[in-house]
């Protein structure tokens, strides 16, 4: 794709749209914006713009669009898979303004909120209201909800409370032409011509931006449990998770983390927790509902299936702090790896009772290519993160034989009916993967659409394929 | 456009293909075939195919995109806007043979249909397995669950369990180009690229032909309550409707029925029941679980909400007898509405706290040109079904004025944030309509993605736009 600069004029008529406190040009002003949380990746933009409103975002698109500039979309920037890096410079539109929470409907049980609102204060508005908004990514306290639409983000409580798919109601979405539109409409069932909104869910910023978001939102539950189950083999962690299911339980979170995920939690975030020898993976689960014998009856029935797979110890989490505690644990596992070693993520799904083989083949393909490896993830999705860690690795296997430890990864991952990404996205890192499941005919459509909604090619150019 | 006849050549290449039992080209045998459960259109096709075979479809739809011959794809043919009919003549694909449930997977909690199996043959034999697939259109002992992917059917469930567009996992479909593609994986989560899964459904036929479902399955509620209660007015049925989600509960059915629903019921089709004075609505409401003690709450919240609305009577029904034969009340409506009269039926969905307005608007417009109507449907999502009955309206006035009157009612509908179908699809009689919510922008789109998967339009022409 031949892509211009932007040019004086282009940056002038930039400020013209949005002011100038509202444009960062400089390499210090925007190292911020240079990265996302994937890997250690850096691309800058040749321009950062803040629109506040879709009629800017609008009138931005149009100026790019007649002279072949390529955006940039961008929200908090914690994407792990590059879908936020300016890979082609040109203009980044940071949705940070659009923050707003525009209206909580308790009549209808739904919210209009704006994208760049972070999901953590948007799901914490709603509870104020008795309700609840669940699709909870780790990232939950920085990550913006547009963020989630666009990358199909998930979280621990889909097992239970369906994927963002099914919260997301309705989208404004200012087009790569400049045209604003409404993608559906804000109810609960929509059989009217193909489902423009389901498209953009997932699209990785490369169709449209989104400007205002219609939810669904459901009553909240008022009461958990919270258990840790230890298992002395990550096999039979993984086993006992499809069992919960099979006796007629819906936990409303199912983790799966690596004894290794917890020793490096352990070392490098000061959280305490008694590592018991022998121990090698554990289950954390979450039950949820508005009634204790029900909530009490469920554990009853996990419990039994958890002794069923030789778990050998289950910790239930007595106090709110203790829950806390133990969802600190999984949420810091992402940081805690990144922080502390040269990594990349993948993020394999599988049927879930695929995740034993799926499992024990990522340590097996490891073992042959030398490099370790930190599991962890929506067990109950069938989801699993792993954090390929370099550890003794040379630099030189590093960078050049571990992608076809990658991709026999993603073979395995394909082999068992299962996908190269179940709420990461594709983005910049995993797209040359894709041919590993997808034809030439998957490409053509993907493109295909591209081209109806972005002829040009200036809106994300370079993600997902 | 313009398509071609299907030549004796062509007849005899079809027969080599499907074999000459599953080719049907005379009038009297293509009966079945030329009308589905819309109004009283006919059209027929030139010749009705039936393959037993991704592989035959594929073939099939390489010789008519080669002819240029359109192709209508059927399933079983109780489609409420005419979808499956052959406006353009051409060749009608029967999905009738492809009537197998391939795999029931207990493991995983998933299902591999074909899509010719008739959705209340699955969901019973999923039930079997202690397992529910909850998609449960009202002609679910008819339909065939290929037809409700096609048309993003719905249910009285769908207010608890979500639409079909969680349900769905995977799907292998033919394209009108004859490739054979999975859309995605079977897996619970899924962000790799544009999800053509989703959409797939909803897309009525007109970008591929769906040869294999891959659903997802959830563990089976064991118990249920079911309550009918009765207004004096339809607005405070309705108003109750939105009262009960507020209060915490999320019912797994909430029905709506007009008097002159249940009274129709009883006059044609032999129902006994009891109407009493004064009555002009009816919530019918159902709550499942595992527990009684949380069902018994839950009917109690319930019973509080209803009598803050006005609500004259509950009825508890006692016995599975008695809880089917209110179902059967519920379900027998359309059937009954249509056999007995000239009718029109339109799909309308609002956010649900507007169904007072949408209701009271549509008695109005009504009452303006004329035209009685029947309404009930699925209250807990806003989507009520629109029964326009011809009554004492004048042939003249019924085929020249009431296409005005329906203008009105989808113009209210959108007013109150909604839109024309939910569940039932735009097809060949609601597309006239479309233009009253949506812009050339979302038509452009549209015939975009169109034109990607079917570049000489040969599949299902003349359907939603």
């Amino acid at each position: 794709m031949n892509f211009n600069k932007i040019t004086e004029s282009i940056l002038s008529s930039i400020i013209t749209i949005v002011g100038d406190k509202n444009v960062l040009s400089s390499a210090n002003s925007m190292e911020n914006y240079s990265h996302d949380e994937t890997e250690d990746l850096v691309y800058y933009p040749d321009v950062v713009v803040k629109p506040g409103t879709a009629a800017e975002v609008s009138q931005l698109m149009k100026l790019c669009n007649d002279n072949l500039i390529p955006i940039t979309p961008r929200g908090a920037g914690t994407g792990l898979a590059g879908g936020a890096l300016a890979v082609n410079g040109g203009m980044m539109i940071s949705m940070e303004r659009f923050n707003q929470i525009l209206h909580i409907d308790e009549q209808n049980l739904q919210a209009t909120v704006e994208p760049g609102v972070i999901t953590e204060v948007f799901m914490a508005a709603v509870a104020e209201k008795g309700l609840l908004y669940p699709v909870d990514p780790a990232s939950k306290g920085s990550c913006f909800i547009g963020g989630n639409v666009a990358n199909c983000s998930g979280g621990p409580r889909v097992v239970k409370y369906g994927t963002i798919r099914e919260y997301v109601l309705n989208l404004e979405v200012v087009l790569p032409t400049g045209e604003i539109i409404w993608t559906g409409a804000n109810t609960l069932k929509y059989a009217s011509g193909y489902n423009i909104t389901q498209l953009m869910i997932g699209s990785e910023g490369t169709l449209g931006i989104v400007t205002k978001i219609v939810t669904k939102l459901i009553p909240r539950p008022t009461l958990d449990a919270l258990m840790l189950a230890s298992f002395s083999s990550n096999e039979d962690a993984c086993a006992a998770v499809s069992a919960i299911f099979r006796a007629g339980v819906i936990p409303s979170s199912l983790e799966f983390m690596e004894r290794k995920g917890i020793e490096w939690v352990i070392e490098h975030d000061g959280i305490s927790f008694e590592l018991k020898d022998g121990i090698e993976a554990f289950l954390l689960i979450e039950v949820d509902g508005t009634n204790p014998d029900v909530i009490f009856a469920d554990c009853e029935k996990i419990n039994e299936v958890l002794e069923s797979y030789n778990c050998k110890d289950v910790l239930f989490a007595d106090t709110a702090t203790q829950k806390e505690e133990i969802w600190r644990i999984r949420r810091t596992m992402a940081v805690s790896v990144k922080s502390n070693s040269v990594y990349k993520e993948e993020d394999t799904v599988v049927p879930r009772a695929a995740l034993p083989k799926l499992i024990n083949g990522i340590k097996e393909i490891g073992s042959r290519y030398g490099f370790s490896s930190v599991c962890y993830g929506h067990a109950g999705d069938g989801n699993l993160h792993v954090n390929i860690i370099k550890a003794g690795m040379s630099d030189e296997d590093w960078n050049n034989k571990l992608k076809d430890g990658i991709t026999e990864i993603f073979e395995l991952t394909v082999s068992l009916g299962g996908t190269l990404s179940g709420e990461h996205g594709i983005g910049l890192v995993q797209k040359n993967f894709m041919p590993l499941k997808y034809t030439t005919t998957h490409f053509n459509i993907w493109k295909g659409i591209k081209a109806v909604f972005d002829p040009n090619g200036i809106l994300n150019p370079g993600k997902i394929f």
